[in-house]
């Protein structure tokens, strides 16, 4: 007797797309469905995609790219996913776009498999989800899973930045490499994109990213990493298809590069401590929201409000911590 | 003997600009001192500010508008503190310019009081913080707290939401009522400013307004939640001034409603409620955190990534579940 969780595994995994959709359902729910689902994946899952994390500046073109992307290796009869987070801003309306009217080139391609994940909440959903969900595919059979971050946000960037190789996406008009550093996307790209490479600047924005990259290398170089990967710079203009041959050489590149020097691994190890992260905060989250729907915290509550009690003591009081 | 903490939370209350900038630092900091400057207060913190939530799409013009409040409060010589809470995207770049080049008409006015509060990363800080700091300034004796929260987000609609008052500002360009339903700024709004009057489509903007708004009544009138608030709907041009002393009228009307049906003390202990909850999640977060860099973590992650174990019996297995 199998489960009927890991029948939809096996059906996942054998290349049935709608099995595969209510699977990725099942892993971002999460609770007990989502943990017999994974348990049936674990055995499954050879680790053999190729996880590339495409994130940047909003209005950088990410989507477009992303599309190319998927194109260009379809060319080669690769099979690919695509997995596109997005922060749902209470203001945007979030993911709901994403599945329908993305991708429509690839739409009768049974090669490609589109998928839009919303994040969900504050605790943890996010970076169990994500990772979850490119376990999923990863056991699906795709060569390549490309997780495009659609919004902004630490929590995207972080989960961009854990793929095997990290394509960052700016525009000439963006590229403040003062910027781009504070965000922390100098550090986490493998493979820089200057999109829009029709429009002025484009020279000047791959000058200042060579110099902060020489600088990024020369620190990395004292650290005893070696053999360094220095970030190549690839300019492109999505809309039209250019330079996209030149993205998927820099990222085959890339891909080669971490098989010789044994990064491959350390990658994959750091998804696996995200993901076990992310369930940690999970289970946290619920054990808080068991304790705030409990009867001692209204009284404790009201406590606070009459000034008898500091919140520090009262949330102290409430895990039964002496103070 | 008193503490450092506890001298500072003294000289904060009786009106030391200089003490209470760095009580907030400490609250925000959180820890040991934050505990202790919080326990200090406590007993001095009597809840007599309002506090007034001002959100809103991005582009709003929620900056002006609550700089034009706090300038039509002061008239009145009542003193207002305003705390800027910005969910710091790493592309924004986040609150760095807040205190500096904001209120800048209010920089010599002692009875003005201005901070930026940067949200910090995923984990129940923003949501602990911003309810400390709201606590700090009203140990200090402000008679207005005005909780702006300059970007977009849940944990920001959600903070704005809790005050005392919660004007939810749109424009008319934005406003089709389904989004701000989605939005759940319906929900949350107890004023409502249509900004940028001086543009088109503000009839209906209004119109969509009150259509979505009455039927919220109706079913909160269902839910016998008597008698009802219906949120007034003011039009402002917040860089001429325009609406702004209407908007203060229907802010203290609300706050009548507030005080004339018990509803003040629901709020607050509501806050405390969101307070205490966020003390308890960064409790977990460090307890996560402080699994994730034991010895036994990257064990257990060795043997997922080698597919012995799947992520969440790995999960049990690091906290000790039985599974």
């Amino acid at each position: 007797m199998t489960s009927p969780v890991a029948s939809l595994a096996d059906a996942a995994s054998s290349g049935d797309r709608a099995a595969l959709a209510k699977l990725l359902t099942v892993v971002e729910t999460g609770g007990e469905p989502a943990r017999e689902a994974l348990a049936a994946l674990a055995v499954r899952a050879g680790d053999h995609a190729a996880i590339v994390g495409v994130t940047g500046a909003p209005g950088a073109g990410k989507s477009t790219l992303t599309d190319r992307l998927v194109a260009q290796l379809r060319a080669g009869g690769e099979r690919v996913a695509v997995l596109a987070v997005d922060p749902t801003s209470p203001f945007s309306g979030g993911a709901i776009l994403g599945d329908r009217v993305r991708m429509q080139d690839h739409d009768t391609d049974e090669g490609v498999f589109v998928r839009s994940m919303a994040s969900r909440g504050e605790l943890g959903g996010l970076s169990r989800a994500a990772p979850h969900a490119v376990r999923v595919l990863d056991a699906a059979g795709f060569a390549w899973v490309i997780v495009e971050t659609v919004g902004v946000g630490q929590v995207e960037v972080a989960i961009a930045g854990t793929a095997d190789t990290t394509v960052v996406v700016v525009t000439p008009g963006w590229g403040d490499a003062i910027q781009a550093s504070k965000a922390g996307l100098l550090e986490i790209g493998d493979v820089f994109v200057v999109n829009k490479a029709d429009r002025g600047g484009v020279e000047s924005t791959v000058r200042d990213l060579e110099g902060m990259l020489a600088l990024g290398a020369s620190s990395s170089a004292d650290t005893g990493e070696t053999p360094a990967w220095l970030p190549p710079i690839i300019p492109t203009v999505a809309v039209e298809g250019r330079g996209v041959e030149d993205l998927v050489d820099a990222v085959r590149a890339h891909r080669r590069h971490l098989e010789d020097t044994g990064g491959l691994a350390a990658r994959r190890e750091q998804r696996i401590r995200d993901e076990l992260r992310g369930i940690l905060l999970e289970r946290c989250a619920k054990h808080v929201d068991a304790i705030c729907s409990g009867i001692p915290f209204g009284t404790v509550v009201r406590r606070v409000a009459d000034g008898e009690l500091d919140p520090y003591n009262a949330a102290a009081e409430l895990v039964g911590d002496q103070q």
